[in-house]
């Protein structure tokens, strides 16, 4: 990696600072508010007992996700989707992203008929909102489960985790591949990359987007190599703010 | 006032703690997240030089303001109103409510033609959301004109703001006349009133509205002198949070 | 009261003419074209035996209520709302305040598990329509219960009207309370209140604004006064148009 | 013409009973309500100065329809278009009827850059409201034109007027080709017929739909005789109704 | 007939050069891609046993149409639908149409409870589009009766399609009635009929509007004259498509 | 690669029939009829002078893509979104995807103030549609470029294209890597991708999904091999489209 510092100070393979506040939201059955740098994002997750109609009776729960940004998070204000009457291409898009990033790690069959819907609603954005989110969200999802075992809608003994999940952004700027990006960083990438890694370290989602020039296989793996290690710095991260003390 | 106690401890005519976290946002010209006890509002102010096309070659300026709830702000998931389509009419009332609160305490001349869109976001939801929202939207508000004073946009020796504004709920509970209505109370209210008070002690709003039994002037008396006590309250409250040394 | 004369020569204690048509529509179970001056609003109950699925079961009616204007009820055409494909905030507003006036006053245990929806759509503007939509509902409502027993969808021995309702504006116009207020009126006033009285007397609804500057609690209570006179002369009506004689 | 009596005890060449209350709005430029025995539709015509943007400059006008029924305009109450965000097909169709047959009697160039919009909201529906609306929205349209003149909008020596125009419903009902149908009429016709004819009898549209069993030519003329008749009574009913001392 | 000669060549009474590509679609039921000279509609039929909820237990079946054109289908691209999120007026009317025409060849009690939805994309637009999809669409629809009988979903000897449908436009061009318009002599035409004719000749729906000036009796057989012969030609060529060795 | 046989008799490396009949709409700029085995995408490009509003005055052109299916494209019919009100998620994030493929290839500068808008319309859906939609829509938009090149909308020696872009899908099927996935074999792969490449063999997009277990490095990269050698067929197929002896 080369000597480059970032306008924050970082080295290229650098997290912003993470923070995760654990059960910030006193109603919903799991809940975290996650900082990456400037980036803040507040994941709840909502269980439900049951699944949609069209599900029932076949012994497996439901895991979906609904990402959205509140008008001020960015530098402009941004009109609500709400008073547009239609939610935007990219809004869907990283709902969907997390959605299927959390249910790689979900066993639904060990879920059993439990629905569980993750909100992740950004305060304020500052470059990877979605990254932030799948890492938050899976904080939250990982004590809506907690809670429905407690309650006993999950059997004691099923393990609904498999594994667990985290995501980060990697780019290339100025040529240089770059972990993390913040905002300022991210309108100047010449490839943008998010890539979403299991604890284990395997691959869910690979999803890389030439914004100047196409890139060539050894910039591809450049990147996922500084996304996978990335990914297990925030999954050491996820550990901790799960850990029991933490509660 | 009578013994009552009350499911928090409170007396009849105490507010909730109050607290206000003035310049939450990094990038709203003015922000605060107030929280009315689990009431917690994320409130914004974007300032925009420019008024609306109707509006333009009047020297006025436009304020106007936004609510919304996020869907996990309460006991049970509500659907994003994104996602329906369509702003209820809950919302639609309050937003407007937030408005007409804030307007009355503003010299549109003095403030120019600017445009300054207020939103008031509900991060969790424990009764009293648009009260909360009223109260930490003015202390938005008044950063953002300091703001819009700073890049000259407003002229220097203009008074946009003339003079202050909060809001708090009052209701009869069991017979009994209550400031600042936790949720527990406010479903069990026969009569729920938001009163809207400047920091002079006028009215700006009076909502009241029968939920159980039609109440009579007595009682609404009773529920007025509550309220421009416990308004007074959040007046020195903002008060504190503008202070200089806050910032 | 002062010598105050207003445009249309009324005293400000003075109600406009008001007139019900009772039983205008041939087709609902309860109708009244009311006027209040140049306002006019068609009113219709329409009786459905059986309740929305959520109440199924609980004994007990359901009463709401839809407001909407004609596009050239007013003195400009104004879109229809069916063509921008959604309902504004005032619109809104006004339909939930219908609905829980005319609830304020209904036994829904008494109703039984009946279902009645009232329609006042507005067919000529003059300032008041909601207050003249309410009165109008209240005989509207009245035949449609009346139908219903006669039915025997309702008990015989049942009451479900346990009062009456009817509301009126009152405004501080020129420092001046006012009754009632014309358009021309109420785009004038400082204060603007609707005020919703059942026929014993008591409060329904108090909704004041300022328009322009805050009030205090003495114009508050003036305008009350005013509220509570003209909400008896409603109801002196409405009970004339519902005495036999008039079907 | 056979013997048949219909269950309103008309001939099969008879119109119901026809009523026209011109200028029955006291804001638009023109107005009519106007009755088609049980069928009631409020038309009312705006009159603006100058033409949507895509026509300035063209020197000719612009004449729009708008249909809509009240919700409970018929015998069970109907969702509101305006709540349910959408506007059904039947109802767009209608209005693009209207506005054809209006615009076939107009001389747009002689109407100059004015717009005018046509409102007809149907009060009560008991069959033919499009033909009752074309009929009724035909006066209001030639009050809001010489409105136009008055206010010298209108060159005073232009007759944007070429013609009137009226419309009228028949059908055949049990082999029975019959005029002007009423709804219970209307749901037992084999073919239905809406026919659009000016004042000099000419065609402006010819809808005809077979309900049941598909019709032959002969039928088809039939039809057109008792509408082209039915049409030339409506034609004098709009001119007794247009005529000075009317007014 | 004149003598004259069309921009394309044709003589009056001539339909332009039809196409039928049955079974165009693997995976519909029934299917067909035609084509009216440049105009090109690819029409599909779903068959599914059952009914719609409102029709269950009737013992009939249900035959429905849809209507849509792609962006560029015509000269100049329009928006879709999808995106504007709502139905033109055109799009409706146009669909409605459709429908009715196909379910009057249908005996809905022979066709047993099952839905067929008729999907008519127009993927080239030069005119006729309507009466194309119409004749288009009773092929797919054919089809699909067929496949319902193979799999037993109709009675083996139930002959739920009673006659065959088709329809084409007439217009009076130059004074001149011609048949089957193409776009560039339809938006000259002065009078525009579409009109819908069964297998054995009997009208199902016949739609004549004034474009330019109002027409008489005269013009009106002349069109459908023209239209009865087009149709005639059609469902000999519907009957060619549907001959087991096209299959 | 393996010794397995597809369901169509295809190895793992190959590509399904592919065929482009290009020009296939008469009315567009450019316009390509592309097949990926049994699905068939219709792509049309509409060239306009001039840019939107908020592009006007930079001397760049702009490219955007819309895709969508018609209801029965696929084996069982879905409602239309016209119909819904609303675009679905997973359109929305196709059309994006189209978007940025095409964008990658132009230089907009060289493209000067135009714009060209691509709808890919799929009107028949066998697995691949995004990827179909890409390589169809590169030469629709090719031929939309040499339009307005020959109209003089773009300069002479301007070369907006500068270089191809194709896309085919990718997937892991039984733990096997395959090419251009059908239907069948697409809802059976563990691991999913699409990738777009240019001509010169550089990645504008890779986004690869874990449906069933994560995948590993290795399994990434096998996929890469397959999809940049399939790309590097796709791209000489658009060549032989495009070349003059097609036209």
């Amino acid at each position: 990696m080369s000597e480059i510092t970032r306008a924050d100070g970082r080295s290229p393979g650098d997290l912003r600072p993470i923070t995760i506040e654990r059960g910030w939201s006193a109603q919903a059955e799991g809940s975290a508010l996650i900082s990456f740098g400037g980036t803040r994002v507040l994941c709840t997750a909502s269980f439900t007992n049951g699944v949609p109609r069209w599900l029932t009776g076949k012994g497996k729960g439901w895991i979906t996700a609904e990402y959205a940004m509140l008008p001020r998070a960015t530098n402009d204000r941004n009109d609500r989707e709400s008073v547009k009457g239609r939610i935007g291409g990219r809004t869907h898009e990283i709902s969907r992203l997390i959605g299927r990033a959390l249910r790689a790690v979900v066993d639904t069959k060990a879920l059993g008929e439990n629905t569980i819907v993750i909100d992740c609603d950004v305060l304020q954005a500052d470059g990877g909102t979605r990254t932030a989110a799948i890492t938050g969200a899976y904080v939250a999802l990982a004590d809506a489960i907690e809670w429905g075992r407690a309650k006993k809608f999950i059997a004691q003994r099923a393990t609904p985790l498999i594994d667990s999940v985290s995501a980060v952004s990697v780019g290339i700027v100025d040529g240089e591949p770059l972990l993390d990006l913040a905002y300022v960083e991210d309108v100047r990438a010449e490839t943008d990359m998010n890539v979403v890694v299991t604890g284990r370290g395997f691959f869910v989602e690979v999803q890389g987007t030439a914004e100047g020039a196409p890139f060539d296989k050894r910039e591809l793996d450049a990147l996922l190599d500084l996304a996978v290690a990335g990914c297990a710095d925030l999954r050491d991260i996820q550990t901790a703010a799960l850990a029991p003390n933490e509660d």
